[in-house]
Order: C-alpha cells, then sequence, then structure tokens
C-alpha cells in the first residue's frame, strides 16, 4: 500500500497549490503577519485584503477563520448540531435542498465520501460505473469505488476535459461487447467543472443528451458538483437546472464556501434518508460539524450573486491587464476561474510575482512546465478597490520589465 | 435499514444526556442566557461558571467554543493542518503517542473510525473479535465491524460490567467447541472504563491477567479507551501503563478535551502508518481539522494534574454533601467520576434540580427508573469556588425539603 | 487464520461419522471388498448389501456410483448442462420448484452458497440476521457471513435444540435495547430438522408462530431445510408445507438424493434469477454439474414414498429390538432418524458392532461419551429383508452377550 | 444487474462453441447418435470416433464420460476425496505441484475463483492488478475482482494479443501519473496462452521481461495458464518453465483434461494453504468432487506427450491439406491449436462441414464475419488413421469444389 504521507507531499507538487510556495509555505499565511491574526478578520497587506489569483477562494488562516466565525455568531447565535442532526447543519442542509431543487441534502465529512454514497446507492446491485477518465472520482478517490464499495469504474473520455454522449456509448459498447458472464451498468457520472481540466464547464447540451440518453437506458445519473458554483459563474447556467439532469449532486464547502472541510449530497427523500446510517457505519459520524457548517452557511447567502460579480469584474480585469505590454491572458474553452497568463520574453516571473506580493499585496502562482500561469480569479478580487488592484499591476509590470 | 434519524432521538433518550431536557433543551445552552455568548467566554450564571453534575465535560456551546479557541489562538497562533497532515493536528499526535508510550498517534474522524480500523488491522486474516458484550463496539456501531469490515464480534461478559479472564477463556472454549470450518480469533478488545457501566474502570489485574492469556496465544489487544483519562483519575493507573497491555488504544478528543469531535488512535508506526490511506477510502480525510484538534491539544496540557484535582474535589464534596439531611451519595464499585446520589422522600428532585440551576448556577441530571441520579463530576467543579457550591446545595436543600 | 486441513480432520472427530472409524476407514468402503467395484452395483457383504446405521443413506462409493449413474443413463441418457444451464440440472431445479412450492429452483455447489446468498438477497441493505444458536449457519459456515456477506448473525435459542417465538422476540428485545445508532433486522433463519439436535424437527407450531411474527414484523424468513425430507417423512408434514412459511428453501444433495455434492435453493422467482450472476462472482459457476444433478434426479423420484417406508420399517425393527434382552432403543424428542441405542452392561458394543459387520453386513457407530449409540436408519434399511436384518441383530447378540 | 440467463445465451454466441450449430445442437452430441452411448466410450461415425476440428478437446457426452471412468476406475479403484480433502483429488494435486515446480497445488470449483482467490492472496493490501485488457480476468469474470474481492483491475494493452514490458511500464506510469491520494499496485497477470487471440501464447521473452521488472518493483505475478498445456506444446517451453515467472498458476480442468468442471491453482505452500479457509467462505467446498479430478488425473498422465504429438500431426495434416485446392491453412502469429482455414470460393463451407460430417464423421466449425474458419486441433486427431482423415478431407472437398 501507497503510504498516503508521501501523497500528501506528492499533492502539493500536483495540485493548483504548487503555486504557492513561490513565497510562503502552504497554508501558513499567518506567520508572515503575525500581528494580523490578532488584529483584523482578513488577510491585510498594509491594511489593504490580499487578493490571491491562484487558490477557489479565501482560504483563511486559523486566526481569520475564527474571527469570521464569531464575527458571525454575532449576529445571530450559532446553533450546534448533535452528531449530524440539527443546529447550523440542518439549515444549511435546507439551503442546499433548496438551492439544488432536490427534496434533501446531507451533509457528510467528504467530498469522497459524499460521491462514494451517492454511486453506491444509486448503483444498487449494479457494478458497473462510468465516470469521467480525468475525474476526482476516477483519479483522486484512492480505488474507494472498488476496495470499499465494489464498483467497476469504467474511465470515458480519455484525454478530453469532458466526455460526450458519444463517448459514453462508446464506453459502453466496449464493455458489451465480447464479455459473457457481465454484471450490470447502474449508474453514470459527470464533473463539472472539471478540476483536471483547469475549471472548464461541461456544456449543457452535453450534459442534456446524457441524461436523455441514461433516463432511456434506466441508468442513474450523480454529478461531482464540487466547484459547480463557479460553472454556474460562467456558464449563465443555474445550480438548479445543471441538478435537474441529475439523481444526486454532491457539492464541496471547502472550495467556495471557505468552510475547514464538509460536502454536501442532495437526491431524493429515499436516497437521502439512507445516507446517515451509511456515514456512521463508515466512521464519518462526528459529534459536532457547525465550525464547518456555520460558516459554510454564512457563505451561501450571497454565493450567486457574488460570484456574478467575481465573473463580471474579471472579465474586466482580463481585458485591462491585456491591455499591459508583456502580459496575455487568455480563455480556455468552457473555462470558468481559471485563464491561462503567459508573460513576455521581457518579464520575469518571479520578479513579478515578488514585486506583486510584497508591493501590492496581491499573489501570483507558479507557472507550468510550458510556462502559463494559470491565472485564477475569486472572491478575493472583491475585496479591494477595482482600480487599486489595475494599478497595482501596471506599476509592478511597470518594475520588472526589462 | 433503521433511519438514523430516529437513532439520534432516541440516543436522546438512552444517553445519560437525557438528563438535560429538564430544563433545556440539549445543547441549547445559549438560548437561555442570549447575551452570554457576546460576553463571556464560559457559561454563566450571574456571574458565574455553570458547575452542572451531568455531562462529562464543559461543552461549550458554539460562542463559548469559539471564544476559547481565539482565547487559545492568541497565547500562539493556532497552526491549520491539511488533509490531516501537519500543524495543531501533528502537535496533537506526537502529544499523544508520547502519553500511551506508543510510537505513533493519528487523527480519525470518530471513535467508530478509530476502533473499526484499529481492528481490521490487528485482525488481519482472521475474523474473530473477542469484545465486551456492553461495550460500544459491540452495542453502539451499528454493525460497522460486520457490514463494512468483515469482522465477526463475539460479546463476553454478558450482563457484567467488564468481562475477567475467565469469561474470556470459556466464550473462546464456546468458540473453539464443535465448530467445524472455523475462521481464526485474532484480536481481543477491552473499554476502560465503561460507558455502559457508568464509567467503572477495568481493574489493572483483570487486563494484566487478560493481557497475559493474549500474548501466550497471540492474539492483538485493543484498548477502546475513549475516556481513558478519568479511569486513570480514579484508579491511579497512568494512560501509559493501561496503554502498556495493548496494540492499540483509541481515545476521544470530544469527551475530556472539550473538542466539537474527533479521535486519537495510538500503536506501532507500522499499524498507524497505514491508517491514513484507510481513512481516505472509507471517505474520511477532511480538509482541515485545527478546529478540533487545537483544542484538544489545549485542554491535553494538563489534563491529568486537573483530573486529579477533579477527583479530590469530588471526594470532598461527596462527603460534605453526605453529611445533608436528604442526600445520599455512593460510589459504585471501581467507579470514576459517575456516583449514585438518592433523595430522601422529603425531597423532590424536580424541585431540587430547578433550584440549584435557577439559585445557583448548577445542573443536576433526571433519575433512573429507580430513583438514582447519575451525579456526575467534572472539570466544572474546578470552575468556581468550592464553598459556594456547597453551600449553593445546602442552600437549595434547605428551600425544597418538607 | 485456522487452517482448513486441520478443520478438516477435526470434522471427522465431531461429526457422526466419527463413528465408522470402528471398522474401517471413513469413505474407503471400497478398500474392504476389492472385487466388488468391478461386479455390483452396490456394496455387499457375502452377495448382501450392507445395511448401515450410521450414515444419512447410501453413500455410494466411486464404483458404486458410477455403475448407479450408468444404470440411470441406460433407461434414459442424462441431458448434460452447461454452466449450471439445461440439462439435468434444469430438470432438478424444475421437481424441486413443484416439490416446495415455489416460482423456482436453482442448483448450487454447496449448502454453505445456498444458504448464505439467500440471506445475502433477503437482508437487502439490513445487517442482522437471527439464526439458530446450535445451527449450521451460525456454526458450521466460518464466518461466511460476516467476513464474506457483511452480515450480523445473532443467535437465538441457546443451548435449545430450537428455538421458540418467545426466545426470538427475547433477542430482538435485547438487540433493540440500549443500541444507540443500530442497523436494522432483515431475515430470520430456522434450520429443520437440526443437525446439531441429532436430528430433531421443529414442530410445526412453532414455525406457523414465527412466521406469523415475522410477516407482522416485515421479516423475511429462510429455512435450512437441508435434511427436510426426513422431517418431513417423521412428522408427517409435507416439504411443500414447511416451504410454505418461509421466503427461501434450501435443500442438500448429498444427504439424502445421494449426489456426490450439491444443493437447491427454491423462492421467488424475482430472488432466485439474481443468483446465477452471484454464483458467478464468487466463483460456483462449474462447467458441468449432471455427475451430482442426474444422482439427485434420480433419488427425488420417490424419496417421499421411500422414506415413508423407511421411517414405518425402522418402527417395527425398533420395537423388536427393543425386545431383546440387553438392547434399549428410544426416541428423542421430535426425533427423526437418529434415536438413542443403549446396551445393557453384559454387551460389549466393539464386540456386537464386529459381529453384526463381519457376520451380517450391519453397521452401527460408537457411542458418545455418554455410552448412547446413536442409532440411524436410511434407505439401506430398504435394501435387506426385514427378518434377515432383525434376525442378523438377534444372532450377535447372542453371541456377545454375557 | 444483468440476468446470467442470457448471459448464457450469450456465451453461445460469442464463444467459439458457436461454430457447432451448423450441424446440431451445442453438446448435445448424443441426440445425434442415440444408441451410441450405450454401446460406446467415443462419439463414433460409423464406428469411427469422431474428429472435432472445433473444440478443445473430446468433450464427452455424460454416457461417454461415465463409461470412461469407469474404464479408468477398473485400472485401480478411484480414491473419494471429502470436502476437497484426500482422494483422487489429492493426487492431482501433488502431481500439478510436481508439473509446475510449485510447493503446493489446490483443487478448486472454478477457474474464476482460482484467478480470484490468487490475486486476493498476492495483493494483500494493495488494490491495483495489472491484467491483460483481453483477458477472462478481466472480460469474463462478471467483475468479481472489484465486487467480492475489492481490487481494482488495470487493463493494460488494448487491442494486442498480448502486452509487453513497455506497454505495462506505460499503463504503471498512467495511473502514477496525477493520481493525489493513491492506492498500490501488488500483481500483474499474464494470461497464456490467449483464449481472446485465438490461443496465441505469449513469447517467453515478453514473460521474462515482464517478470524481471515485477521482481525488481516487487509485485507479485499470476499466470491464468488456464489452456498452459497447448502454449507449451505448441512453444516448445514447458509448463514448469512458464511456472517459474510466476508467483501461482492456475490450469482448468475441463480444457485439456476433460473433466466435466474444476481448477487448479499451484504455488508456495504459504499462500495455498490459505485457500481451503477461503474456498469454505466463499461457498465453493463441496462433499466430494472426485467425479472431476479422478478424469483429470488420468489425462494428466500423458498430457505432454499427447500434445506434442497432436502437434506434430496437426503440422503435417496442414501441410497436407494445403495441397488440396481450395483449402488454405495458415498459422497465426505465435499460435497454438488454432489455424485460420479458408476456402476458394469454388467451395461452399457449409457443403463441405455436412459432407465432413455426415460421410467422414469429421466437424467443422462455422466461418467468421470475414469467411475465415478458426480450425482447431485437439487430442481427437490421435483417435483416427492419419491417411483416413487425410482422405476424407479429399474425398469431401472433390464432392464439393464446383
Amino acid at each position: 500500500m501507497t503510504n498516503t504521507k508521501d501523497n500528501r507531499r506528492d499533492f502539493l507538487k500536483k495540485s493548483s497549490l504548487s503555486a504557492l510556495p513561490f513565497l510562503f509555505p502552504v497554508m501558513g499565511k499567518d506567520s508572515l503577519n503575525a500581528d494580523k491574526s490578532k488584529t483584523s478578520t482578513q488577510f491585510v497587506k498594509g491594511n489593504k485584503p490580499v487578493v490571491n489569483f491562484v487558490l477557489d477562494g479565501l482560504h483563511f488562516s486559523p486566526g481569520e477563520y475564527l474571527h469570521k466565525l464569531q464575527e458571525i455568531s454575532k449576529t445571530k447565535a450559532i446553533e450546534p448540531d448533535f452528531y449530524g442532526a440539527g443546529g447550523a447543519t440542518k439549515q444549511l442542509e435546507e439551503q442546499f435542498a433548496q438551492l439544488t431543487g432536490k427534496e434533501k441534502a446531507i451533509y457528510l465529512p467528504s467530498g469522497t465520501m459524499a460521491n462514494q454514497l451517492a454511486i453506491k446507492l444509486l448503483n444498487g446491485n449494479s457494478t458497473k460505473v462510468m465516470v469521467p477518465e480525468n475525474s476526482h472520482i476516477y483519479r483522486d478517490e484512492a480505488d474507494a469505488a472498488q476496495s470499499v464499495h465494489g464498483e467497476r469504474l469504467m474511465p470515458v473520455g480519455e484525454g478530453k476535459p469532458y466526455y460526450d454522449l458519444k463517448d459514453l456509448q462508446s464506453t459502453i459498447a466496449y464493455s458489451d461487447k465480447n464479455e459473457v458472464f457481465k454484471s450490470g451498468l447502474g449508474t453514470v457520472v459527470i464533473e463539472n467543472p472539471v478540476r483536471r481540466a483547469d475549471g472548464a464547464y461541461v456544456p449543457l447540451e452535453v450534459i442534456k443528451n446524457v441524461s436523455k440518453y441514461c433516463q432511456d437506458h434506466d441508468y442513474k445519473m450523480h454529478l461531482d458538483g464540487a466547484r459547480i458554483h463557479i460553472a454556474s459563474a460562467f456558464s449563465n447556467v443555474s445550480v438548479a437546472e445543471y441538478a435537474s439532469y441529475f439523481d444526486t449532486v454532491y457539492i464541496s464547502l471547502y472550495k467556495y464556501l471557505n468552510a475547514a472541510g464538509g460536502a454536501i449530497l442532495c437526491g431524493d427523500a429515499a436516497l437521502i434518508d439512507q445516507i446517515p446510517h451509511l456515514i456512521k457505519i463508515y466512521g464519518g459520524t462526528m459529534y459536532q460539524s457547525w465550525t464547518n457548517t456555520a460558516m459554510a452557511l454564512h457563505y451561501f447567502e450571497d454565493i450567486d450573486s457574488k460570484w456574478e460579480k467575481v465573473a463580471k469584474v474579471a472579465q474586466q480585469l482580463i481585458a485591462d491587464l491585456n491591455k499591459i505590454e508583456g502580459i496575455t491572458i487568455t480563455s480556455i474553452q468552457n473555462g470558468s476561474n481559471i485563464f491561462d497568463l503567459v508573460l513576455s520574453s521581457k518579464v520575469d516571473l518571479k520578479a513579478l510575482a515578488n514585486n506583486l506580493y510584497s508591493e501590492h499585496g496581491i499573489w501570483l502562482g507558479r507557472a507550468t512546465d510550458k510556462g502559463i500561469v494559470k491565472f485564477t480569479v475569486n472572491e478575493s478580487l472583491l475585496t479591494r478597490d477595482y482600480n487599486d488592484i489595475l494599478s497595482a499591476w501596471k506599476k509592478a509590470m511597470d518594475q520588472v520589465i526589462k
């Protein structure tokens, strides 16, 4: 068995977080700014919140996290939950059920558990599950599907950002062909947006076609929508519409809702009502979870309008940055909040990043092997004045361009 | 499958928490004292911390919990962890390894997961596990051992607070007798102290005998020591000595360390190093856990000296309360922090409890069917002046005795 | 893990077959009578078939088995099956469906697989299964229920030949009491007749009561009827009536149908149609099984009338033997084909058994610790003239009585 | 779940047996020749044994099978086994251990169980198993690896008869790349010869390279050698040499040893000694198996020399047939006993097959979509005079050529 400690080190290398070591240890923002955790509720640089072009969201330090939760609890006392029931956790579940248009929603400790239990219940006696080849379920859940839940994952759309109906039909045909004693196919999974494809979203038309086909063939559908909020923001398709094509939908609490962990699964009451028992037997029933759910509940309120703003501001900023000599930022196809930034040969990335951070409280990530910086926009963009951000870039570029 | 929501309601009825509804909704302490969460870090009644004779410990409300964590982070910034690695979580693991004298310790989301994964690894290819008949593993883990991990639990010592070597030998002999094709026995479990026996601890002699026998027969041993700290405090056997008779030891973070959840498992490095991968595949790998581990780390520091004090103060208090007419408090055999309180027929329990709470900020639980109040001592006893507590009881008894 | 080779040796010691080593190696009858396998289709002694009071049935040697199958195939060509489908196997399945009054029946390689798969399907999402404490499922299936199928077996009626409704209710109440997070009960099992109780059958009234209770509580019921034919013969309750109280019924092919192995499971079509796939994935799908099913099919034809005869002849024989000085044969309560034979102190069992075998081709088993010979009647009783058998006993007793 | 009954029908369509319906129902040879089962031990046509160019071997009808077993038992009494231990089964196991050069061998009811249990034990705590994409394990074992044993099969060498080291390395590299939390790779499987590639054998050099690589990386190796005898016969590599590169080897008893079912697994004693317990819990422990093992034991004796002869005679026959106008028979690369026969446009296959069968007792299979008849040689070739067979072909071709 591979040692997970190594996996984690590996994770840093492989994830987008690898961008951070440029300037400071991962997640150790506090250490850079020792007095901040005591005096402010947001990471600041010269009294200004830091704008990061690296992460999914704000990624609070513990000090910031506690401050934010206290701020929340001052407005209205946080209701504690109890072994997953009641309180802020229940409130959050109700919000998510409404958002996705499903009968019920439930909190789980991790996205892996949410994905795996959804598939387990949807698949019933069937064994096969069609999953995107570059999905979290296929690549990043440590063979849980096979080793714990007895499912056979069949990868679809190898090498593509997302698969379409033809890819799915071709994989199903391959699976059927020549197999003598065979186990059935029960569930088809889509991940949207696709983390391994720089957050590209799956076109609605593709989802509709796949959904129609699955209904005709009586296959269940699960959406790994860990980051569905940003797919929605950049595709102008509501979360409810996306959800309507699926039996179950998983959404992460620590990607865009700033919680320290946790996941939500939405679906029919008959399915969701089976989840608490499964969480218990798989060992995920915790005493209290309000430390995560109260935070998510707070950020849930205005997430859609906020990301609408992020998308608009980002569009303007990218247009303006592209006017600066030496900067080229392009969209990827069906892109959401990640763009490709390429610097001209006159600009040294490291110098730029250093300048942006130390002079202006702006973080920029590392480049890929091909010299592309994955320029990521998030709600930190809204924490500073637009012109202040733009002028910071201009000044920094002036300083470092040769 | 039984619906877990119902199980939870059931839990309230069955657990010692059933004592609370006397005065206020479970865990909803904040609602009684609306201004408190904003102004104080401890539950208070007339500016005095509440002393409870009901719970394992302080059981913070969310407001209190956040205040306490902020207090902690002001002394020294809390280090965040990352998917279970590093930060406060790592620090806590190191502390527990040292406390138990084991090579390594690891944080898990729940005691159920800690117990189940320990048994799974210790048992190897064997199927049978000997467990106390009245243990959490046998009665309160929803058949996880059988349904998820493929183990067969064999109950030992039915109807007893704890089993002794003879009971164990007799169950093993029964299991061996006449069984034709049989699967082997791999692991023997002890729970200490025993929650279902009002916190009675298992005599060291019994543990030594069982341990010797298991070593001779090459059976592995696991300790469910969720509340081991109080066994230690009341039996004067160190946690390290208890741990020395076992291959693995589980200790809860939310019983006596005031965290909102979480568990620690200690053992050989070779075993503990396999746990992170298992946590991942069973779905328990959370993004961050410092909200639990930083709290536990804080209370870990002085837990032994504190419980030494609690034990001493409790002894004195019980002696003094027993001098009051109408009150009889007795120890149970090998008892830890739970005593039997019986009121004379002249005293109405409900009236007493109401008076103690409303006038003095002291909580008392409900009585069992047999009229016994499970009088539970904990660190809240140290938050007020001894004489103040004693005089409160005297005054309350004066008021309610007929 | 316990080594199964040892288990097998153990099996000989523990099973009723332990009676055989008196006179010759277990199952090695051929070696005693080297020319027989070539010239006759039945084991003989001085041209007479051997009558055994030891085994379930005839227990052919390979030579006899082949001769019998050829005899069968001469009357009508045996139809081969193909991976479990068609041929003699299908014919046998149809016969069993008719016998038990169930929609469908299916052949499986072993009783363990039949029992386990029935429970697995009946139990659905539930975990708990109520089983007789002294049953094959609880004691002799090597923890397959727990380790392979994730079921929790709850033993009922410890120390009793069979449990009644009160025992069942009491175990269910125990299971419900105080358990917090619990997994549901899905299936209730009865074994009839009870191998570990010398073949005693379960009174119809008990079955009816349990069945009514289970229907009221929506529990499924499985009958381990490995030897149901003899329960039927001695209780005068038809197999169809017994079967009517259960959802699924397993019957062995090598106990009373003389096959070299195999089992039949009967039930609703919806359940039985799921079995072939399960047999395949658990590794029990064999290329051809007609060597077992054609034999069982042959003996199936007249099994009921034959055992009616065996029961009658046995009754007469026991009455007559009881008239011989030194012999006392008594029925056990609800007994089927096993009786208790006790010799007076004037008779040496070993001498008697030797004489009966060498002079008369009659086998008698060993005594238990308490001096009781488990006197077992079977169809070998019908292979010789009644008076010949009786007079053999008289002569042998004359010879050995002191 | 897919219904297995349908799978079976499907099997007939998909397997090489689809060739048979030309002339008579699959496996119903007896019905064509009603008097034969009574009078002869071999299928005959005009007193001559039928030579088939369709099947793995002789494929006895039940009548023939019984006759053959009786013939065997006349030479030396067949020793019965008992729940898998002793007798002919033990004798066969010893022979196979010797043949493969492994410490021990064990009988199992099916190849699926042999493959799955071998992988389960070899893989230990690892999850991933590398398997040929066109193997029985990957395509024909009904997802048993995933759904019963919790393994993740990774297909290697898609679209190729067999994979080579580069393919393996590339799949391992793909699996490693970018996966964050990952489960380990434990076992690498080779199937040799490859049923889905018309029996092509894997070149020894490929096996050696893969084996060396696996040893260097501490991966275990399993050989699915269901038909290894013919790989050996046509590649001139001994079974022992093939086996020496693997930890475990599975060989079928009903492909080239004419048994009605069963499989053998060979390996280290430490591994094989764990198998009986696993067979028991998965439900494959049958009362007696000598009906299969005694037959296999008989054919085991001269299998190598016999197949050496088959290979030689086949070579000669193909050379001679190729001289007949209208017939072209070619070898496939690394081919074993299956060749490609193509008829010129002047010859109607159906007419030829009819003539060969009705006039000469020779069976020929159907053609593929591309007009190729999979011309399969087997030991039936040795049951008739060579010149008789050759002249039959010549006469038949004379009759049907236009």
